[in-house]
């Protein structure tokens, strides 16, 4: 465990290395954080979890941060206003990075002593942490490309070009009771559970990920334009989008910011940074539908994680050498895949009690459920039950596509 | 079918009666509309739909109005916005009531054809003006509750006291799989179907609504100000609230306001004017959850109407004297009950084509199921498998709670 | 004192005799309200500074109005929010016209005592009435104007063409100190006075108003996509303004909505509804400037009352036969005159005390005076030294053009 | 020339030193910029208004920057954001601080020709660096200052004790013309232009500027919630302020953030970081008004440049020993003085040609005159004529007040 420790938090400083105190700061918008933020939240999280209710003689840092790094937990009381984080300087990356180590090494010296409800909370918060990792990288990607500089996050990234191999066939299923949720005994977070049955109609789950070609497609059929592929919410937001985000014609080209700069899109890459409402448009286009997140889950149970992750330092889709599973090839890996799922509880589900019930339950209203993992996930962070989920309009994630059909 | 014609157009106007030209213009917030434009779309509907394409030699009454009264159709084009129609101050009630005549009279030689297709459209047509129907009621219920000084509708309602009967047992269910949808000749709209089957869980539906009483406990317990109750959206928006929409205290007591005027409010009644967010905040509060659709529409299959309806000229939830039916009383009437369930398609459903499929598809998409009716709802448009569907901070609407609660 | 309280509430319930009560409760936007409040207000302001005050065993029309009809009389009380105006059904228009005969007649009943401190009232509540006669009709104008349906106001006006006569030769004068201000024995408004001393420099006052024509000019030289012509903030507001306020182009030609209905610019007449910051822009095209409200109160110092006013019936300046007075003709009437002088109070100004001195003083800020009076400005209600004002962006006024030059 | 140059160059880097590239990145409002774009924005004028017409050869650091640093500048092209500047984090402030070597030395090479054409821009570019100097000041301060953290820019500031003296009489004028505007041959912005004769009233200008401890007195009489104290627009935003931007209650003593950290109100310092709308209802409360700026002007003709000046390193109005100058004490140095007289051109002024017209005509709407400079302004950079400028709500700069009273 203090391995796993180390491991997990000196990845999150690897992924800031390559950026400036300068680059630390800047926040693009509200939904994304300065990668300072990033770097000082999940310290906050152990200090606040851990050591405060645990350590002896706990002192914190500084009072002040308890505010200042609170995401949303009511829990422990008031939240410095999301949207405001990049006002903040202080403290600097090196004050920070200061904190971090004083707090890992108050919660070696606490893991040492075999309490398993520590164990727990740092396990919590090591997976918490790996959620910000990657979205240390996204946030940073909004950064970066939304200014007229086109800056380049590393300009040593894996990019090569996508490997083909012969389609995936897809997975065929009658109707069946199947078992949702995580029955295992890892880690796990709150709603993944409890198991529970659930009814598959008859359907058919694409073998492959829609891809930049099919894409292309969609756009040169007046996709964005038709508003009888929209659900009316997002033929409201979609009037000033044509492409996915990122994408831009230069010379009569799609091009796309990758956090390794400008590249020519890659037609048999699967496409990304799409919004649920245009993975649903696309899917009407198609005449087909978004996987429900049970279809999902069920095909995906013992998928291997061989796709794209971000320790293949590509931090794009580029559609890794993978085998199938189910039919299906990238179940996990390379792009979150958006299900038409909303985020909703399980049955028979309750938030754990206390401030870390605040992680999951209260925001089960007004998202959809992505399964998956993408290119900036740890590998070791993902698994087929894991239940991710954004707001339908949300396109800086990296989210892409996954079709299926009802059988009839 | 001429009868019905006559029997509901004749219906919407008595509804809007009592109102002065004054009344009928004003517009009180973007969600609801004036009753003049609920009067002209309801019979724009008719005459865009039926007469346009059926009638030799149509001439609409104004070419403008296919725009003005144009609610959301991209299919027939352009759009008067929705939060200025309180802007427009003509045509007037009696041109717009000549115009409904003229639309009547064409309809009706219509239908001496015969014609299926045109019956079809006649039918669609007289359901969505009972949907509007309702939204007469709610809409000026809230212009008017909005004025300082208290306006009434009616006078004359009967708003007698609420009649207690022995408390609903409540239904209980072990796993079983049933079909939800409608699966009769009559009429239904297309987000009814197809017929699937789905999986119920253990559960037990309560036998009774949530009353006022309970209410007043929920909010004397500190329910509003308590944040591990509520959906983190939720949160955002209950800051301003502190009852159901349309309470206030007065000389400690606490009132509502209804279509007859200022009462306090009644405990044995129904509660009503609450948004889903405070539906699942009490539903978590009383150690419950809100029923999903498939669990309410199961337990709801062959309920009688006997609850309050619009006939009943109460246009309020005083509980009226009804028949228990799967050990639960007003299922069908008093007030929409929320669901847990957000308002997605039904696994093999594909919007009609043309505009008259926008009607419901579009839509689903950030809303929750309401069933049931309520006490503004035409007894004879209700079903056990009709489908309504609102944000889930809306609270103009008669929306209420029967709680579920999950069997291990 | 008796027939001019007679005449101006007569006027007010004429102007507003041609519309109905549908037109009398919409409100297109925050800046105008609906004709039944304007009836309304001006009858509150009798009864709160004239009534209350004075008449023995005084009671309300109705407690509730005096929140309800209060403008912005902070020392009066709260005040219902100006953009919701709208949204008020009640009191009906009839019930509102039994209040100003009941108000009348206590008004009517107070006088005869002779008081002059009631005089002195009564007199400010005639002009304050006669400035909301100018707002029925400007405010009207915007709501009738933004429908698609393109509707009238009345169909009898005078809209006849304008008469030209030999061009105004205007003034030119030297540098010389000028006393400005009321300095009579009868009404004004506080703002007016003190008298004081103005500097004028060198200059010339043009003898004409900018005329459609010459504006057309402007437009078709590009006027509104120069940006070195308009000031900065002004930039900011007309990306989305291409011509007047009403102004559009019918199968390539101008055309403008008049409360008479749609018809072609005329070029002869003098250009209206357009804001200061089109005005400067426009005198900035010109190599002019706009004149200062010193200059221009000077040269109309005795001016005749002989252009176009709400009693000629045109409602539109139509540019009427009129006299030179200073070599400048339409000083009065026809349009209300943009001036380079931001509103503020003259030297020695000081509020009344009390809640009528909330009248002028506090809205000294952010705006520009305006002189002359227009075509929809009672005849006896407008003077040399009357100073009218409103935001450099606002174009539903009847406001136009005179051009400046400074001599060296 | 090239001393001044480097002198003010190396000045606004020392402004920096103190800020870590964090700090330097940080936006907070709309209103304020980063340190980062400050140093860039002023290289980037030298380089688009020296460089680019004048050298041989030029490339330009990166044409990318001609969007990315333009402020407002129509005539140069397309600008990037103001609001989005604090979402830029390349170039780095060492990129930009090598750019600015690089520009330096052109600018210094194109020096040595002697050419008056390159030397009048190079000093306009000198004095708008001054300008960005001060706002570097204001904008850090209010970054810091809306931090929870309380972080201090420098802890070795000169915030010794305000030294009082005998207090100045002020000056007393009757009616006078006297001539306005920058008569030199030095340098001067255009808006100082031209010299035109004014006429003063009779009337006082107080000797000294108004004190915290006058301020607090203000406060404790109520004046923040007087609503006849102030103007209607004030008084719409004063709804949320209590005391002047950047002071609180510590334990039941106010006290106030500088940029040395937070520290208790001095009483006898000068008040600053209030708006107008706080200074015009000051001046009510204490039966003044605010100066006019010709008044002001007049009376500061000649006066010493001893109050407190950047050079000074207080970085804080803490009230120089200074001599009187007209009975008055600090007219320039300390705080920006409000006048009444709204920002507009002088008669006869013209905006100057080509895109450095833009610098300050098309700014002259909606705001107010300051005068006098401020502990935040270069000693050299501040005249009599100087007319500073800000909207009337704005407060985040150096600003306080000076009363005037009228006599008769």
């Amino acid at each position: 465990m203090l391995d796993t420790l180390d491991a997990v938090r000196r990845r999150t400083e690897a992924l800031t290395a390559p950026l400036s105190p300068e680059d630390c700061t800047a926040q693009s918008m509200d939904d994304a954080s300065p990668a300072r933020w990033h770097l000082a939240h999940t310290t906050w999280f152990f200090e606040t979890f851990v050591l405060k209710p645990h350590q002896e003689g706990f002192t914190p840092r500084d009072p002040r941060y308890e505010v200042v790094f609170n995401s949303y937990y009511n829990g422990v009381g008031e939240q410095f206003p999301r949207p405001l984080r990049g006002t903040l300087s202080r403290p600097s990356v090196s004050e920070i990075m200061a904190w971090r180590r004083e707090v890992d090494a108050g919660v070696a010296a606490l893991l040492q002593r075999g309490d398993p409800v520590v164990e727990r909370l740092v396990r919590i918060g090591l997976h918490h942490e790996q959620q910000h990792q990657e979205l240390v990288l996204t946030d940073i990607k909004h950064a970066l490309c939304t200014s007229p500089l086109d800056p380049v996050y590393r300009s040593d990234l894996a990019l090569g070009p996508a490997v083909s191999g012969e389609a995936g066939p897809g997975r065929t299923s009658g109707e069946e009771i199947v078992a949702i949720g995580f029955d295992g005994d890892g880690f796990h977070f709150d709603n993944e559970r409890p198991v529970h049955r659930a009814l598959l109609g008859p359907h058919r789950l694409a073998g492959e990920l829609v891809t930049n070609a099919e894409w292309i497609a969609f756009i040169e059929d007046g996709g964005y334009g038709r508003h009888e592929l929209w659900l009316s919410d997002g033929w409201g937001v979609c009037q000033c989008w044509e492409a996915p985000l990122y994408w831009r014609k230069v010379d009569g080209v799609w091009h796309t910011m990758t956090l390794g700069g400008l590249r020519p899109v890659v037609g048999r890459e699967p496409v990304t940074h799409v919004s649920f409402f245009e993975a649903d448009a696309y899917a009407r286009w198609a005449g087909a539908r978004l996987p429900t997140e049970a279809e999902w889950e069920h095909a995906a149970r013992g998928a291997p994680t061989d796709g794209t992750f971000v320790e293949d330092d590509a931090l794009h889709p580029v559609g890794a050498v993978s085998d199938l599973h189910s039919g299906c090839r990238h179940l996990l890996g390379e792009v979150w895949e958006w299900t038409t799922t909303p985020y909703r509880p399980y049955p028979g589900y309750v938030a754990p009690p206390g401030a870390v019930g605040e992680y999951n339950g209260k925001f089960m209203n007004g998202q959809y459920v992505l399964r998956g993992g993408s290119c900036a996930t740890p590998r070791d962070h993902i698994r087929s039950t894991y239940r991710n989920f954004f707001q339908p309009e949300k396109r800086w994630q990296f989210s892409g596509v996954r079709l299926a059909r009802d059988l009839t």
